[in-house]
């Protein structure tokens, strides 16, 4: 069985995006219910999934564990996997992390760009690391199987989560900074450490990871790619399109400014180009990801690479990260549900 | 297999007591997470409890399903079913009906003595029925597999929550008032259309819903069951005791005026006696179960009635009503975990 994950998307959900998913083969996709919300604003965005998956079960269900990969694969449906891009949704609050695993969540972001209570985002001045409450947290997220996402992450607070966390990490949406320089791709060390941990790069498509932006092809995309399974490992390298689609630009807004700043911060745009770039024109929605598997095997990948970067490295990844780290078994297939 | 349940307790939680469970045989508790909690206090609550489930894997773990009394049973350790004995849990939302149920929630209560935005309260002048949200939330509550706990409502509400309820409910905490007339004790007619609806009827062991008060004897209790079943029927009784162990009166005060009133609101009690009033000397802890199954014996309840009021009738009970109400095969046993 060949299946298709995407690692990071942040769309504007619809009804047509869920039935362009199944028209892809996505059989699970990382979805990002957070950004800068409370814990009680998170709840309320799973409750509108949970209308969701009330209004469309023949389309999606929630996905809670790497064997839902597999039942969607042979439903013919899509599980939809729960991530925050900032711990601002566990609040001050260390039990949120388990009550957020049990509603679902099954990645968090240390930080978003800024510094958070747990670690430096990739944007600031000075990266300190993980906090005194970053690291409780990141032994709290191991325990309950929550995944460590370091993709808004400075490079000191990934090294730190890397060597910290007794899991594997991911880095769910990024790419090799030695291929196109941006605070928000990774070193080679970081993506080799990543890689030696166990941990998987997610390979973004989001215009501003990219070489040439809005431009790159979809033969230099490729060609990066496999520069990456030379990094990380044939074993630790995914897809994390970051795709937003159909989102207006006021959600990039928020993206970047939340509620920290009233002045306007233009992340990796500016002020000439503030609102979403256009995506390349091999990538528009969830339909393109086959084009994607066909690139790979062009760039000269081996088949059996490509079936482990277009989703197989993912769902090995779901298999043995989302359960609770040491229990006894009936503990575990408890805590695995 | 013969299971011990008890529908309904509220001490104040220590190792002691889940000692003293283990002693008992105790396999099931429902156990009131909120009065008067909101929601983020009420997922406070429930993270408290994480911390005990992680503290004391070897004797409770949090039970979901009917399947986890059975595996409390063959494990030696008491599954614990959270319960609610208002909706202010629920705010004014009812997405939270489905949130909670993921977290956990296995009944709620429509109302505690007061008009709640759901339903008339024991304790009011005018017993409305259900609210237009009363009605909503009640569908809800029967897709996901929420039990609606009338224990504390009046007596329309009660009626119209027993006829609009698509799933059997529950009253787990009462007495017939035949046997002891008060507000939170049910009338004969009601607890009839209880049981023709499959719904259960916890008896309960506090003294102010006992006949004689904390003079209540044993025999006298165990002949209120024998009717109780005449009433309800062999397959809808079982034990609800409302212990409320180790509790400091400072509780029953919160419970009964919570923050809805600056003065003094005495429940069930009087400026006389305004704390717990003293347990009957048959039923202090958990230990002291057995003795109720020696008397219900004694009173010349048959051996199968004895085991199915003891535990078996909760044990079927959970087992059809945790899960959620009409969905495709895999969507039931996904709910049902």
């Amino acid at each position: 069985m060949s299946v298709l994950i995407d690692g990071l998307q942040y769309a504007n959900w619809s009804e047509g995006i869920f039935r362009q998913m199944r028209a892809g083969g996505v059989d699970a996709v990382h979805v990002t219910i957070a950004y800068h919300e409370t814990f009680r604003e998170t709840v309320l965005n799973i409750e509108r999934w949970n209308r969701w998956f009330e209004a469309h079960p023949d389309l999606i269900f929630q996905g809670r564990t790497g064997a839902d990969v597999t039942l969607a694969h042979e439903t013919g449906r899509t599980a939809i996997f729960f991530g925050s891009q900032n711990p601002s949704c566990i609040e001050d609050d260390i039990g949120l992390v388990e009550v957020l695993h049990t509603l679902g969540l099954r990645f968090m972001q240390l930080s978003y760009n800024n510094q958070s209570l747990l670690a430096s985002g990739c944007y600031e001045n000075d990266d300190t690391g993980l906090t005194r409450m970053g690291r409780a947290v990141v032994a709290e997220m191991n325990r309950v199987g929550l995944v460590v996402d370091m993709s808004h992450s400075g490079e000191r607070s990934t090294r730190e989560a890397i060597d910290q966390s007794t899991r594997p990490i991911a880095i769910t949406h990024a790419n090799p900074a030695s291929w196109h320089p941006a605070l928000r791709n990774k070193s080679d060390d970081l993506l080799r450490a990543l890689g030696e941990g166990g941990g998987m790069l997610g390979l973004s498509a989001y215009p501003h990871h990219l070489l040439s932006g809005s431009a790159c092809t979809l033969q230099s995309w490729c060609d990066m790619a496999a520069r990456a399974v030379d990094l990380v490992g044939p074993e630790g390298v995914g897809i994390g399109t970051d795709l937003c689609q159909d989102q207006p630009d006021s959600i990039v807004d928020w993206m970047r400014t939340g509620r920290w700043t009233k002045t306007v911060d233009y992340g990796e745009g500016s002020a000439e180009a503030p609102g979403f770039p256009p995506m390349p024109d091999w990538f528009h929605d969830n339909r393109d990801l086959a084009g994607i598997r066909g690139g790979l095997l062009a760039a000269g990948l081996d088949r059996a690479t490509v079936d482990g970067v277009m989703g197989g490295n993912w769902h090995a990844f779901f298999n043995r990260s989302f359960g609770a780290q040491s229990a006894s078994p009936g503990m575990q297939s408890r805590a695995a549900e």
